[in-house]
């Protein structure tokens, strides 16, 4: 059985992450790869799914689930929680689809620790003045608020080294084909590959 | 100083290693690559140039570089001996280009113990059916030979567990696109990754 991999992506604001993962999952079905869906508390908004955006869950239910050791990572955020489940990610993996998890380098710390066959991926803006600029957005908010932003993604991008994989978003398209790259290299990997052509090895390597 | 990537590229005879190395030095300089030079004692045939094809040696000479520990490997072919020298190989990772070595698993196991940080690509071919044609070649063997070099075949085969990546031959351009997308994939990486970016990176986590 082909198992696919997880891939923790983490990047400073700024950086063009997002929609790197959007165009990635629009490249279906030659790349099979899905996000991971999280389980919150926080309160289901007008348009949201329970099941497509989040799992919506009470604060009861998210706290037996960490006490049952459920979450591969979670946090709370301005008194809401929001986790990554095992058992939400390992059953997408036991299809053969890969998983993809936007998360920041905490979560992805947590989620080294309990599954250290996951790859990371850090992506990096091209330049201090591009990030600047994409800090500053529609120019509508204070020099306060643009440097506590940029504060913020110098403390994200200090972990950059824990990372497998490294990609700077210069040019939008090769981001991307560098993110595919990396999916596709990773898919002919030995332990991969093995599983996949089982049958053939098995022929190939009869008296 | 951004440094290349030693790769070993193993296959049994018919799997078309040769010419999926051959198609992607063709695609420089977009994948910066060269192929290893072998230093050999066999005598030099016309139309062969020292530098190129081999590096001919005497027999003194290559035993003296056996003894003084130059070589990532060496065999005695039929009475000639051929080996890879480790100078050769640094001096031109040493310029950031990687190196392709088309080796047997014999040679490969020795090269992995003196660089372990070597990556090794093993091709298969697509079926036992297709093996057995592309060995048959023109069809101007006996069956004997025939069955002699499927043996060898299967024992080179038998080794692709040892390898970090798989490749089967099936469609040429796709066996050439995996060996593109698994160097590309490589110099992704973070060591890689963050030679070459060092100022970027450098500018980037500035208070």
């Amino acid at each position: 059985m082909v198992h696919g991999t997880l891939y923790i992506v983490s990047a400073p604001s700024g950086a063009g992450k997002s929609s790197l993962i959007q165009a990635l999952l629009k490249t279906q079905p030659l790349y099979d790869t899905q996000v991971s869906i999280s389980h919150t508390t926080r309160p289901i908004r007008p348009g949201e799914t329970h099941g497509e955006h989040y799992f919506f869950v009470s604060e009861a239910e998210f706290t037996r689930m960490i006490r049952e050791e459920c979450f591969l990572e979670y946090a709370n955020v301005f008194g809401n929680y929001y986790g990554t489940s095992r058992e939400a990610i390992e059953q997408i993996l036991s299809t053969g689809v890969d998983v993809f998890l936007d998360i920041d380098w905490q979560g992805a710390q947590q989620i080294r620790e309990r599954m250290p066959q996951a790859r990371s991926i850090f992506v990096l803006p091209p330049s201090r003045e591009e990030l600047d600029r994409r800090l500053r957005g529609r120019g509508q908010d204070s020099e306060e608020v643009i440097a506590r932003r940029m504060a913020q993604a110098v403390a994200e991008m200090s972990h950059y080294a824990e990372y497998d994989y490294l990609i700077v978003n210069d040019e939008f398209n090769t981001a991307l084909m560098d993110l595919k790259t990396i999916i596709r290299a990773e898919r002919l990997r030995l332990g991969r590959q093995k599983l996949r052509h089982d049958a053939l090895i098995t022929k190939l390597l009869a008296d």
